[in-house]
C-alpha cells in the first residue's frame, strides 16, 4: 500500500502555523492542506454552509483564499522538492508568502459539493514561483486562479 | 450637518443579502459595507484576530474577500447611481458578481489596524464594470486591487 502523503502545512514552524486558511494551529481557520500528486498539488475543501454568497453558491472570498494558501502550500512543496525533501520527513519547508493572486470564476461553484485545487507549480526565480491552479467542483472547473509566491522575507517575521 | 451615507449593502433584496463577505444576514460573516465618498467607493473594516496569516499579519484571503466585496459593491453603487438612484432611497440596487479578481499585495498588512477600502469605477460595458480599489492601514498602502463585476446573471439565482 502507499503511503498518504503528508500536507506541507503539516510541516511548517509553529510559529508560521497561524495563517487563517491553512494554518493548523488556527482553531477558526480553514485548515486547507497541500500534498503533492506526482508532479501536480492537490488542495481538497468543502466549505461550510455559511460561506455562501447568495444561497446554494460559495461566496468568492472563500475561492480567493483557497487559491492563494493553496498557492503559497505548492511553492513551498516544489521547493523542499528542490532542496531535496518530501513532507513527512519531519524538515521544516521554506514559507512563502503572496505577492499577487489572480481569480478568474468561471462559473459558480455550488455549496456542498467538495472541491479540489490542482496546480502546476513554475519556478520563476530561486526564490519566486507562479502557481498555475485549477478548481474543481465534481467534474466542473469553476475557478482558474494563479499565484505569484515568494519566499516570506525576513521583514514580514516577527 | 449631512447625512452619513447609506451602504449599497443595506439595500440589497433579501434573497442577495447572504454572503459572508458582505451580507447583512450572514450572522458569521464579515458584513462589509460599501457607501460613496464623492466620486470614490469606501468600505472600511478592521479584521478579528483570527484573520491572521502569521501572527502580527493579516491573512491573505482576508484582503483578497475585501477587494472582491468592495468591488461587487461599489459596481452596484455606480449603476445604482447612473439609474438615477443613491442608497437610502429604498430602491432595490443591481447585484454584481465578480468575473475576476486581481490583487497585489505591496505589504504586510498589520494587525489591529482599521482598514480602508477605496474603489474607483469604470464603465467598460452597461453591465460590465472595473473597479480599480486601494486598500490602506493607517496611512499605508498595504493591498492594490482589481475586481471585474458583471450584472449577476439569471443563471446564478436559484
Amino acid at each position: 500500500m502507499e503511503k498518504e502523503p503528508v500536507a506541507i502545512q503539516d510541516e511548517y514552524a509553529d510559529e508560521f502555523a497561524w495563517c487563517y486558511g491553512c494554518g493548523r494551529l488556527n482553531d477558526s481557520g480553514h485548515h486547507f492542506r497541500t500534498k503533492w500528486d506526482g508532479e501536480k498539488t492537490v488542495t481538497e475543501y468543502t466549505p461550510k454552509s455559511e460561506h455562501k454568497a447568495i444561497p446554494g453558491f460559495v461566496y468568492g472570498g472563500l475561492m480567493a483564499s483557497l487559491v492563494d494558501c493553496h498557492g503559497t502550500g505548492s511553492a513551498s512543496l516544489a521547493l523542499h522538492r528542490k532542496n531535496g525533501h518530501e513532507p513527512g520527513e519531519g524538515v521544516e519547508p521554506p514559507r512563502f508568502v503572496t505577492a499577487s493572486l489572480h481569480v478568474d470564476f468561471m462559473k459558480p461553484t455550488p455549496q456542498d459539493v467538495p472541491l479540489k485545487a490542482i496546480g502546476t507549480v513554475e519556478e520563476i526565480h530561486p526564490k519566486k514561483f507562479k502557481v498555475h491552479t485549477e478548481v474543481y467542483a465534481g467534474e466542473d472547473c469553476v475557478v482558474k486562479g494563479e499565484v505569484v509566491a515568494v519566499v516570506m522575507p525576513k521583514t514580514f517575521q516577527v
